[in-house]
């Protein structure tokens, strides 16, 4: 290739796998032809096909959170951004780092309005932390190398570059260096010595974690910090990612339902927040709070989510004095596995039981699993990964995203029938890259969340033309048939017997398969 | 219920039946619920559930197109609107009437960043022609009536009304009337004389039809129009829908490849145009240019796409001296089904024997289906519907919305495994609602239209990791399985002999099925 011009898809392409990128999910189209073909010419860059752009966003998600470092993804024009855009917002509520490329018209294309057009950077923005449209092809080398840097400003960011046709096919330049990243700030000495205070003034106090705490060693350095003060250690409800099992620090989750967790924030008068934002309420609902802390609590903010949160757990810790202190780690409890009915709650007891060392577990498994935190708290050491955004249709694409990041652990699809509809296209992609992945698809054949939801809200008198807008019988879903449709073996369960044998069929064999428990 | 007090959901509801929508395409959510449970209070909404949210607006715009009237749509916030982003964009460039409600949190719970808070308005811009965010419960009823009217303005537009959720809960108003709405406008007698005079020049001239030009009466005043002047009549590339076959007026559409469009206009000296624009290229190329028209043409501009079209040629016939001609109408030409191998020319043949008096035909088979529009030039009288925006992944909720809005009528689905791929979810919704179509498959294993793009941007050396992000092979998608899991019987075809048996029993079966036509 020696002296051969370089177009500017092609200088994008080794910018990426310079600047650490080697990672690509796409689902590409006309304008995205050039990107495509460098693949060829470029070493080192990995490209994955989704057959739905939401496997694509989801994917790159997973990866970041593995990683600590983004993936790029390649979608076409407008309508691939929208497609891929519930779960870019999941990725933006998670600071996941995602360098998101979304290729456009040619620029002198754009005035003629052809049919694909559309405001892709008003579309953008509304999911991304940094939006550029690149203007020249000379430009997009160093355009790429932005992306990647605003994509790791700290904690993450979706950095969205926007690639007109002709900017991939015109002469481009070579490759762009990084320029410097904005790393996790450290916070202010004042930060330390209130949260200290607080600490030491005997009142009810919750250490509220969020962001990066739930990571092992910041885990441990908070769990001295309880165990010298007697402050209580709270997750946020969701969470990225969560270290846990045995081996860690232990912490409970504030729960979605609101009463739930006004109950389990009751008598507090301080929240420290490490990473974390004062609690408010998933939803609002009629004669409900939005924040979820009493009229006596205080918050003092020790860190945001894009400060150096284990750095400020250490100076914390020594201030108390709590660097000597022994961190309330859990040990291993070995348990049984349940056996007769199928219940969320035989279910969380199995999994406890079952869970692979270093299981990588993505949940969305709402109503069902519930308790599944509880029942999993002593289990084989794992990460757990929720769903930031709320946009349902995230668990396995981003199962698709955490496998290809770590090749050598087992990835768990904790995914509700309702949910997996959204973005089902995800299995063919474990299929084709053979990823290491058990999908278990909890079958309640309704929103079974929306239930909860019609009382919530105060709706009263629901009938049956409602009650159609809940539930998905009629006909049930055959998850064993769909995924058979994209190459993934799967099994339907009706007993924890048979829930038990699948899922350690399942643990024990490489490569995806999928277990339908019908509830 | 007499003295009841009506909540802000209800007084939407019955709004929007009172105001003539009926239909409402819904995939909600907790914001919504109240709209649902409104639902069995307030008579004549039919409300059909989706499971994915591509699925809710792509029905509405096939409905929009077969009725001329809205449905509404149901949304959850954010992403459940970016889900169904990529059809609204679709519909917005078929100017198709929908009412396009989407939940938001409580105002006051905005401010608070919930995981689900996204900035809504901007999203909505980008695919509609009006946006308005309802801002308390006794505003929700007029501006659930101005939204319908928005969405009738000529010649149909997207308007998304965005409900936050406590304007749904909160004590609403009564049923809001019907503000006027804008019709079309007639157009000034100037385009009249200017096009007359054009048509009498003896210069070569195209009349390029779009939008309500391609309804059957409108088709046979231009044919009129065509006969007299020896004018040559063309349909744009994409047209929403189109009256054709037997005892219509046949129109050849602009092809998409470039080269064959230029060279379909090479001579022409002036376009008359009829709801439609100069045409553009789909997409931009190196070397080829965006306008498909050769330099010496001139664009004369009848009547804008929301302009009254009928009454325009009316007046231009009599302007001709037109009205007395005889219309060039296709009379019915029985053929007979292919035989042996399954290839695009052999579909077409068999297709255009077989198609079902009055069916509607909803088309997205891209590659494979370039040949059919020829092939069924003189079948059955039936109704075309094309994908206007680009965004595939829209033939399968197309069809769902336009075999709702006529029970009547066979719906044929013309898809490809590529863009089905996108939002299969849509059988489901047809199994539910007992939905009288026939989906064709075309598994040819590729996104073949990329394989000839790659040629037409000027890609050279294309090697194995290219060739997998257009392929989607490895593994094979089982169409008859997927569709069996969600419940819709289907078959697989491997000969003509095969898919002529299979599709007439398709045609004389009441209800979903899928046929896959291995290629």
């Amino acid at each position: 290739m020696a002296g051969a011009i370089v177009n500017g898809a092609e200088s994008l392409v080794r910018t990426l796998v310079a600047g650490g990128v080697d990672v690509c999910f796409s689902n590409p189209g006309t304008s995205e032809m050039h990107f495509v073909t460098a693949l060829d010419r470029v070493e080192g860059m990995r490209c994955i096909l989704g057959l739905f752009e939401g496997v694509v966003t989801g994917a790159a998600d997973g990866y970041a959170r593995m990683t600590d470092k983004p993936a790029a993804t390649l979608l076409h024009l407008g309508p691939g951004l929208a497609n891929g855009m519930a779960n870019l917002h999941n990725a933006h509520k998670a600071s996941s780092a995602i360098v998101n490329i979304v290729g456009d018209h040619a620029v002198y294309h754009r005035r003629y309005d052809a049919p694909l057009t559309s405001d892709i950077e008003s579309a953008a923005k509304t999911v991304s932390s940094w939006v550029r449209t690149s203007p020249d092809a000379k430009s997009v080398a160093a355009d790429g190398a932005a992306a990647i840097a605003a994509s790791l400003t700290a904690p993450g960011q979706v950095a969205t570059l926007i690639l007109p046709a002709d900017t991939a096919w015109n002469e481009g330049a070579g490759v762009a260096p990084l320029p410097p990243v904005e790393k996790p700030k450290p916070v202010a000495k004042e930060a330390i010595v209130e949260a200290a205070r607080v600490l030491r003034s005997g009142e009810p106090t919750v250490i509220l974690l969020g962001g990066r705490a739930l990571r092992q060693g910041a885990l441990e350095l908070a769990g001295k910090i309880a165990a010298k003060t007697g402050a209580r250690l709270i997750a946020e409800g969701s969470v990225a990612r969560t270290e846990r099992g045995a081996g860690r620090v232990a912490v409970s989750r504030l729960p979605y339902p609101v009463d739930q967790a006004l109950d389990m924030l009751k008598d507090v008068r301080h929240l420290i927040l490490v990473g974390s934002r004062t609690p408010v309420a998933f939803f609002a609902y009629p004669n409900k709070p939005s924040l979820l802390v009493p009229k006596q609590c205080e918050s003092h903010l020790l860190a945001r989510r894009s400060d150096d949160i284990a750095h400020a757990l250490e100076w914390l810790a020594d201030e108390v004095g709590a660097r000597g202190e022994k961190a309330p780690i859990v040990p291993y409890a070995k348990t049984t596995p349940a056996t007769g009915a199928i219940t969320p709650e035989t279910l969380g007891q199995s999994l406890g039981a079952l869970l692979p060392e270093n299981a990588i577990v993505a949940d969305e498994s709402i109503t069902t699993g519930r308790g599944f935190a509880k029942a999993t708290r002593a289990s084989r050491p794992h990460d757990w990964l929720q769903n930031m955004g709320g946009s349902i249709g995230l668990c396995m694409p981003l199962s698709v995203g955490a496998a290809v990041a770590c090749p050598d652990r087992k990835v768990v699809s904790l995914e509700s029938d309702g949910s997996g509809m959204y973005t089902l296209q995800a299995l063919w992609t474990q299929a084709r890259e053979k990823l290491d992945i058990v999908t278990l698809i909890f079958a309640n054949r309704t929103y079974a969340i929306l239930r909860h939801e019609l009382t919530n809200v105060g709706a009263q008198n629901v009938g049956r033309k409602a009650l159609d807008m809940l539930d998905i019988d009629r006909p049930d879903l055959d998850w064993v048939a769909m995924a058979r449709g994209m190459g993934v073996p799967g099994t339907r369960v009706e007993t924890m017997e048979a829930f038990n044998a699948s899922f350690a069929d399942a643990v024990a064999t490489r490569g995806p398969s999928l277990i339908e428990v019908v509830l």
